[in-house]
């Protein structure tokens, strides 16, 4: 298999994502597994290795130049000498932290690299550098977008909870849920297991909004009108979807390890759990883009920076999942492309079709 | 130590109730441990006694009469001969069910019990014998309230989670919240944790409304405008409430192992990390009643009814928890009452003044 360049955007260079992008890369076995290409500058990158008193050597490059295989390629977006302030949210790190995603995505855009995570961005930071984004999620959704649904998936191993809405204030979130958009977050969803996780027919399991799942009407009505419609819409197109099940119950009685995926209605009913049984080691993962993204599921931790005490394993995870994903998508198309060679063969088309149509 | 009587209501005669009372005190230490006192009737629990091949002998007495120590009490509420349908709701099952709890609060009023544990009751069947509340909670407020707030509290060993409002649709949550709820739910919560718990000086956790706790008023303004000025008034009472916390970032970095109490806003924000993490062993205890009251946190299950399959675990930590809440009253009432006996001594006043009038 050819090893793939994974694009990481360097993140506030104030904050923790560079300790946890250069620990990652001590360990060499994953030199052997990508070649990971950093949009940055080889000086801050020096400045952060002093930190962590790493052995890692590093291959600086110009913006455009081919990446070199099983080296960790720094890509020197700027020449200047930056002024570092650990644990500060500044304009520079906002900068900064812009210009490297910039030229990530557009590595990602004409195929210097096969995936992306990005490292932690600081909201204040980002601001003072009026980046006109509230985040990486937004960002992304206009330059990689597709015209549909995106939907924010956190995952860890087999648990993968995709939420309906995002970062609404709880009093919006109920007028925020109709059909419709349960309707296209389960598209995106099952779309992302199918072609991104490389599961032929995977089941989604739906929350329900409200306490019990409402209880059949006594506490709230949106699960009976728009919920259950939804699934049951889906269903009817070859969705494998479920529920909608009482959030409660649903993870204490462990169903989460029997689905494919879990549609959370709002952010703390999904994020909460997520979190509780995932201990630290969960990955972000935007689906509904035309290239794959993950990040890890902490931010800058100010308080941490420059201290050689962060933990690098979220982003270890973030990077192996961008790894399964770019590889799923692949192996999707190419198996997608034989069927569709073969069908041009009369004698296959009928039993092809079945499977063709349901997607 | 005397050994206390725990009161036990029978629930639904249709459900698991029985099946998991009966299993629980099989274990013969248990009746070392406390004196049973079943609301119901001999023939029902025969009944159900044959479905799990049980070895337990019991006492038949009438209301009224004094539990034997030491034996597995039944007191016969009724006489009739019950029809028993296992699995299906009935108006019957809801009538019984009735019954048992009006005998057990009564003895708990009249001192024949020091505790309650509630076995599970099912909506449907009161709602069909006219039982005129929607749940245990709701009836025993009205007949053991002590005219201030309750507050649903689910324990799993150090894991204490409190519910600012319980059974509400999620559009009803934020409009519900105010200064005041929170105020009283921290005070009863407070006091439970100190009284019921005999913990001296608790620490309570309260959790944002929002996503991320609002981000500082971006996501919401309900942790500005009621969360956290009521967390000052109470501070300046004494009681030691922190926050508001980012509910998800709490429960994923191991911060619910380090407060006594953590009060969340609703009903899925508190249950679903408590049901993933105390796996099917959490208990439901009702704090600010004059009585203590406790239920596993498991429903009729009339799916499993009469099948020998029901995991008693979760009534058995019940148990355990009505008589450790029971007996830590009890010293707290012997504590306290020695410690008003010493003021009356003039030079012991100074020494006990602080502590005494933070109650």
């Amino acid at each position: 298999m050819d090893k793939l360049n994974i694009g990481i955007s360097i993140g506030d260079i104030n904050g923790i994502g560079l300790e946890v992008i250069l620990k990652t890369f001590c360990d060499e076995r994953l030199l052997n597994l990508c070649t990971p290409v950093l949009f940055g500058s080889s000086k801050v990158v020096s400045y952060h290795k002093n930190i962590i008193n790493g052995e890692l050597e590093f291959q600086s490059i110009r913006p455009g130049d081919t990446p070199e295989p099983g080296k960790f390629n720094v890509v020197n977006c700027w020449m200047d000498n930056v002024n570092i302030t650990l644990g500060k949210a500044t304009e520079l790190s906002g900068q900064y932290a812009g210009i490297s995603l910039e030229q990530a995505v557009k590595s990602l855009q004409n195929g210097t690299v096969d995936a992306l995570v990005t490292a932690p961005i600081n909201k204040e930071a980002m601001k003072l550098a009026q980046f006109p984004f509230p985040g990486h999620t937004e960002y992304l959704a206009r330059e990689l977008g597709r015209g549909q649904e995106h939907l924010m998936l956190m995952v860890n191993e087999g648990l993968r909870i995709g939420l309906a809405t995002n970062h609404l204030p709880l009093k919006e979130v109920a007028h925020a849920i109709d059909k419709n958009l349960i309707k296209r977050k389960l598209e995106v969803f099952h779309e992302a297991l199918r072609i991104d996780f490389g599961i032929e027919r995977p089941t989604i399991a739906v929350l329900g909004l409200n306490p019990h799942a409402s209880d059949g009407g006594v506490l709230g009505d949106e699960e009976e009108q728009f919920i259950r419609p939804a699934i049951v819409e889906l269903k009817k197109k070859g969705v494998l979807a479920m529920g909608p099940f009482p959030a409660d119950g649903f993870f204490g009685s462990g169903q989460h390890t029997k689905f494919d995926g879990i549609l959370a209605m709002y952010h703390d009913q999904g994020l909460v759990p997520f979190k509780a049984l995932s201990f630290g080691n969960g990955v972000n993962f935007t689906a509904g883009l035309t290239h794959v993204r993950t990040s890890p599921d902490h931010g800058t931790a100010y308080d941490l920076a420059g201290r050689n005490e962060a933990d690098p394993s979220s982003f270890r995870s973030a990077l192996y999942l961008a790894l399964d994903v770019a590889r799923s998508r692949k192996q999707y198309i190419e198996l997608h492309a034989n069927a569709l060679g073969q069908r041009q063969k009369p004698a296959d088309v009928e039993g092809e079709d079945e499977v063709l149509t349901e997607d």
